[in-house]
């Protein structure tokens, strides 16, 4: 089979990217190696940027997210005693919507079939070739069969562990990682959230967030040494402890019940240069991972996928190639902004075993000093609502 | 003999506060270890926010300053490439003032006699004395004969190594220290500044700052590790270190010349808490200290004095304690933002051992977002000058 486009991986990057190549008349196929169900039950982020919020707009696949949605006008941050809100509405005039990354995907998911948007589940041994030229092609096999999708341009939307990054070859690849000292233990609970809006904080006693999906759905984090067990922590022994962490003004408001879902994710910072290697564009976690503080990860991989329709559209439409040159360079200005707020945030909201009180004393303080200061709760806000395009 | 304050420490602190407590007729005496030529040989900071600025304005002895002091409406951050410019005037509406801390000392001193501000040179061996309770003394030896000052207040001026800070008893005290992996080796000389304002710059090769105490005298600085030793750098083995990490823009205008002065000063971050203990006020660096990225050093022994002298004015003229209990709390809440200011600017602008590439190009990201933001040249900006006392 032959399309323009061959993108790989059917996550929100990957479906998003297709729905907007479709949209333009670009012929393309996504490849994902699980099933629609498996990819639909993974838990992830739920806070959106304006600029994803308008991805969704222009495809008109908005309707849903428009109804349940939550849209933010500010959040907190803590210190364990007080409230600091972050009025981003007010400091930069934009919101963010509250929107679970499982709900976007069943969305984009939901419209493939109808839009003629072409996914290919459960494509196994998915493997890149020739990617350095312009006359790439992908290979897979489905049903025991091997397959093979030869296109112009092959996209990798496929994750941190998926082939695409693999495909750059070392001699021309840099990559930069840093391994945080600690995971989030999540709780998911279909009680209604703690505040109406979210909560970060650094207590004493560690880090803490109260996040929701929804009035009645809510997702709360704290952290704990990476080699913590889940079976450990008990759904009373987390509510206990966020009942402390966060402070006694959200704790008073939080409703307790089961976990229906409890996991514990490491926190890793990483960025893979460059992002473009000849015919492959990478977007989302398969060139930049970002700890969750902050939820920019499917925000970032939203911009890429900007990037990148607009490049492969200027390519494909325009005989332009000046912008898929440009892609690597592009995308990652703003991912390194976006790492940088994300790393930002997290050394800002947590205790590091290597920090002393000094460090600590720092951090209370610049949370009083943004407590203080309109100009730092602007840059935080900005950051926090997506940097400019 | 007996006064209202006794003041231990002759540097800007004490001189400064002698001064503002004389005019409200508060009678008080300044000892000091070394004479006044030693006093002013001490080369420091030179860049002053408008509270000091203002301080001097109050007292009218700002004449100097202002005839051959500069005012700054901004200063440059620079990566190795680019000079970032920091706009504080349009900002903040505020400037800074460039005059040696030297001729800030010199100022006061000579002002001192003609003021009646009485100030005690060559006093050795002073000693605190009940500072716990209300009726504290201080005792030194001047020409060989034991001397004792009766007070109800003494105010500790005698920066990190002198007596005031270790008459407060362990068991009520507390402090937080960061030492760095890196020193300041300083050069002073009689040439041109490479430009009208301060540069921070942020080279692959190391820091670098680019300063000045006239339009015909410049101090630059670039950090070296704690292990280096001054007589290894030759003059010109500065200027050509200063001519790379500067960056091509600054390095075209350096104009080069002998060395009037060399040093290497280590950077420390300390604060001392409580800074009052009993009828003992800790001002300036006998309570903290900062590292010299930013200026923060003289301009918050400058605002520490400022709230002491309003404390020690409405005891004595209103019989007002509150300010005086107060102050720890008051004068601590602005020292932390300084801290963490001067801690967040050294950060920024140095290369730490145990950081990796990951960190330096978090660096890299946030010169490029503050050169993007104005919010982040606000937040800046505003610290850069001075918060609000």
């Amino acid at each position: 089979m032959r399309r323009d486009v061959v993108i790989i991986g059917a996550g929100p990057a990957g479906l998003l990217l297709a729905h907007l190549l479709k949209a333009e008349g670009i012929d393309c196929v996504v490849l994902e190696r699980q099933t629609g169900p498996y990819v639909l039950s993974r838990i992830r982020a739920g806070v959106l940027e304006q600029v994803t919020v308008g991805l969704m707009e222009r495809l008109g696949l908005d309707a849903r997210m428009k109804a349940e949605g939550l849209p933010h006008d500010g959040f907190n941050l803590a210190d364990g005693e007080r409230l600091i809100r972050i009025d981003i509405k007010a400091l930069t005039g934009k919101q963010v919507m509250v929107y679970g990354q499982t709900e976007l995907t069943r969305d984009l998911m939901e419209a493939a079939a109808p839009r003629g948007v072409e996914v290919i589940y459960e494509a196994a041994n998915v493997a890149l070739h020739e990617v350095a030229g312009d006359a790439p092609y992908v290979t897979y096999t489905k049903d025991g069969a091997e397959q093979r999708v030869e296109a112009r341009f092959v996209i990798g939307c496929d994750g941190f562990h998926g082939p695409s990054r693999k495909a750059v070859p070392a001699s021309v690849a840099r990559s930069f990682e840093r391994v945080y000292p600690f995971g989030w233990l999540g709780i998911l609970a279909d009680v209604p959230p703690c505040n109406h809006e979210l909560i970060y904080a650094n207590h004493d006693r560690g880090f803490a967030l109260a996040s929701q999906r929804s009035n009645t759905r809510s997702r709360y984090y704290i952290d704990v040494p990476v080699t913590a067990k889940v079976e450990d922590w008990s759904d009373e022994r987390i509510w206990d402890e966020l009942s402390v962490r966060l402070g006694p003004e959200a704790a008073a408001h939080i409703t307790r019940g089961p976990s229906i879902e409890k996991s514990i994710a490491p926190l890793r910072s990483f960025v893979f240069e460059p992002m473009r290697y000849g015919s492959l564009l990478l977007c989302g976690d398969s060139a930049h991972i970002v700890p969750p503080t902050g939820a920019k990860g499917l925000n970032l991989a939203a911009s890429d996928v900007h990037y990148a329709a607009e490049a492969l559209t200027a390519f494909f439409k325009k005989n332009d190639n000046d912008r898929v040159a440009a892609y690597s360079e592009t995308a990652l200005a703003r991912v390194w902004k976006a790492e940088r707020f994300s790393w930002s945030l997290t050394k800002l909201m947590h205790r590091f075993p290597e920090d002393g009180e000094f460090e600590r004393r720092i951090q209370m303080a610049e949370l009083d000093y943004i407590a203080s200061s309109e100009a730092a709760q602007r840059s935080i806000a900005e950051n926090y609502v997506g940097l400019p395009l």
